[in-house]
């Protein structure tokens, strides 16, 4: 069925802690690769931007001339570089010429995936993208085939390994966020600018790729709240113990359906509060885990490594080998599937329930005080507890689900209540009836 | 690309549970199912055994003669009927006639997947059975294309859900286990002739497919080594608790290298002792769980629901997606991957660890005296135990990993040692150091 002779050229961008790691196993696992494919897998180029900075790699390999890589005759192009430019420009143009890509950027996919996916199917070109969200789980596949026949209500998951390390080693040794994120660095587990990890960005990407493929929606960066752990202190770990919580970040995306049976997207990055017996709770260190649920399948759950260039590889080739076999048989992956064009919810209107910890006066009527503005804004509260500590009480307050413009609003109103001391802690929290 | 007149027509065989719900969702998802695939989805005939009990159905699509409407006009065979024959035959058929088959025959796969793999090969269709392990969890798709590029060690998991309701009800309620199955019956968790279940013959079915994917070796249901959990008692729970162990069922398939670097393949099924603090350990109930290890992608794991009507058809849906959308675009799913072929490792020359709890005459030497029978064995032992309890004393020992062979025989003979009183429990360990 297969001529002897075809092999599938495959162009590398990128020679990173993946790239590298993807180039070795092309390598050491050429038989096997070939046998899953049908025809060899020929790395035809390896792009760099800086050849003399890697003496170790064949010369007739290696280019500093990615958009020349990528024009020149290969079948498929592996992006392992990141960034939005110039990347997308060589991806479009590799698209276009019909050429397959396989792609780790879930940057570039979080703003530009609808021009990517468009030029995919123009040309009936691949476009596969599993090392974009949870490194070696494999996700994107399920969600986009296993599930292909179900209706996918929620994806909830621990994406970003450096801040799930923080708020780790936070909650085991109480240490503040500042601290610990001076040691996650000193270690490794966080770059030497944290931003993209810290501030919510790179969940963000992942949860706008996420929402994509499970609502059947066009979902951007631009369209996802986002909340980063630099607000979570070492009182907001404290409250969570007492009351048998753990702090992760989590990317949520919701189905979301109103009271009148229309449905909306909800995508979103914060810090959450869950109970100590979830599944997401037991996730520490750099691992990942992702929580799905659909109305036939019930609840699922991924979990592995979000990251590293091993794991990050074992996705990418898996990709590779879906590609390259399409383009052997030729048959077609799934095609970006946007059809739902389901609205965008904005944070404001999304149901949330939060927890808040309040320092009050010991008094007599200051819970009536409090629980009148929670009426005032049309808040239900679940479960209350006071406590005592001498001139002041401590009284923590979770509350049913509820806009979360009027969640803040109702935060608002009671830290500017005479007899609130202080607001010592207030977090959404997800996870429990 | 497509013409608009293109239908894809599907044969449902059985009408059960599962075929129900597949039945149901293939008309509320139609149109969303037709996107996906880019073409209809037509259900062209359903086979039950006695139309009669089904009033319910439309009469034109439902028969008696499931091997006319195989043979009828159709693209696609949904099998949900189970067993062996008369399914084999049906199933053979119609991929030797080029038609896809989507099975959740776990039994059949187990014992003919060879003959079905060659039969679909050779016609160019598509064979899918995700349902037929681990229910709605995507396993076996991640297993054939995610990991496609990287090299699978092992696969161990929770994939029967009667057995792990039973072991978790025991370990919570220190009940028997002739007790615990009775209530299970009752409460339907159990068959009326549980004995697929609990004597291992399901789980087996499923490792016997899980090793195939993973080691890419032709494995049948006769080459895993099988116990059930008839033989687990309440003391095998309590001596597990002492231990912070717990007690489940699992289906274990293992690469295994020999000293002299060649490979084999161990499939098996039986109780082990996991730490609590395992992952598999807090999977409770009726939900299954697999974890996957693999070289490039580290430590993986697959958690849902491994039963019930409308999670099998989620993945059985997933499936018929797949095989429609090959049929629509021309392409074809992955193919059988036996191409390794390794040799498959008897239990007796499988590596395992074994837990011993013994009651012994309370006096000196008494361990001198144990512990010389391993030593003989050439068993290792990795932690021992031992309690005064008047006049007897109680000895537990956890071993290094030896050959079953070896620990079995030493077994056997310290139980004909005067000094030890009674076996109490003997079980295999995974899952620690």
């Amino acid at each position: 069925m297969i001529a002897n002779d075809r092999r599938i050229r495959v162009a590398l961008l990128g020679h990173g802690t993946v790239g590298a790691e993807v180039a070795r196993l092309l390598d050491e696992q050429a038989g096997e690769l070939a046998a899953r494919v049908g025809a060899p897998l020929e790395l035809a180029g390896i792009a760099v931007r800086r050849p003399d900075k890697h003496p170790d790699l064949p010369r007739h390999l290696v280019t500093a001339d990615a958009a020349g890589l990528v024009d020149s005759d290969v079948d498929v192009v592996v992006e392992l570089i990141g960034g939005i430019e110039p990347v997308r420009g060589w991806l479009l143009s590799a698209l276009q010429k019909g050429k397959s890509v396989v792609t780790a950027n879930k940057a570039l996919l979080a703003e530009h995936s609808a021009e990517l996916a468009e030029a995919a199917d123009a040309a009936g070109a691949d476009l596969y993208f599993e090392a974009a969200v949870a490194g070696a789980i494999p996700l994107l596949r399920p969600l986009r085939e296993s599930l292909a026949g179900d209706r996918i209500t929620r994806v909830m998951g621990i994406v970003n390994g450096t801040t799930n390390y923080i708020l780790s080693a936070m909650d085991a040794t109480g240490a503040g966020y500042a601290e610990t994120l001076d040691e996650a660095s000193r270690l490794g587990y966080a770059e030497a600018d944290p931003t993209a990890d810290v501030d919510g960005y790179d969940a963000a990407s992942k949860a706008a790729i996420l929402a994509s493929l499970a609502f059947h929606t066009r979902v951007t960066a631009a369209d996802v709240h986002r909340e980063g752990i630099a607000g979570v202190s070492a009182s907001d770990i404290v409250a969570a113990k007492v009351l048998g919580r753990t702090v992760k970040l989590l990317a949520i995306c919701e189905r979301v359906t109103d009271a009148d049976g229309g449905e909306s997207v909800s995508a979103r990055v914060h810090p959450v509060m869950i109970p100590r017996g979830h599944q997401l709770a037991g996730v520490n260190g750099a691992f990942n885990a992702v929580y799905v649920e659909a109305d036939a399948a019930g609840e699922l759950m991924f979990y592995g490594q979000g990251a590293g260039g091993a794991p990050t590889a074992s996705a990418v080739l898996g990709d590779l080998v879906a590609v390259a076999r399409n383009r052997v048989l030729g048959g077609r992956g799934p095609r970006e599937s946007a059809h739902a064009a389901l609205p965008i919810r904005s944070m404001g209107q999304t149901p949330t329930r939060y927890h808040i910890s309040l320092d009050v006066a010991d008094r007599a009527g200051v819970l009536a005080q409090v629980a009148q503005v929670f009426a005032v804004h049309d808040v239900s509260i679940a479960a209350v507890r006071q406590r005592d500590r001498h001139s002041t009480a401590s009284l923590v307050i979770v509350t049913h689900s509820a806009p979360d413009a009027a969640l803040r609003a109702t935060v608002d109103e009671i830290s500017r209540l005479d007899v609130v001391h202080e607001v010592v802690s207030v977090m959404r929290v997800e996870g429990e009836d």
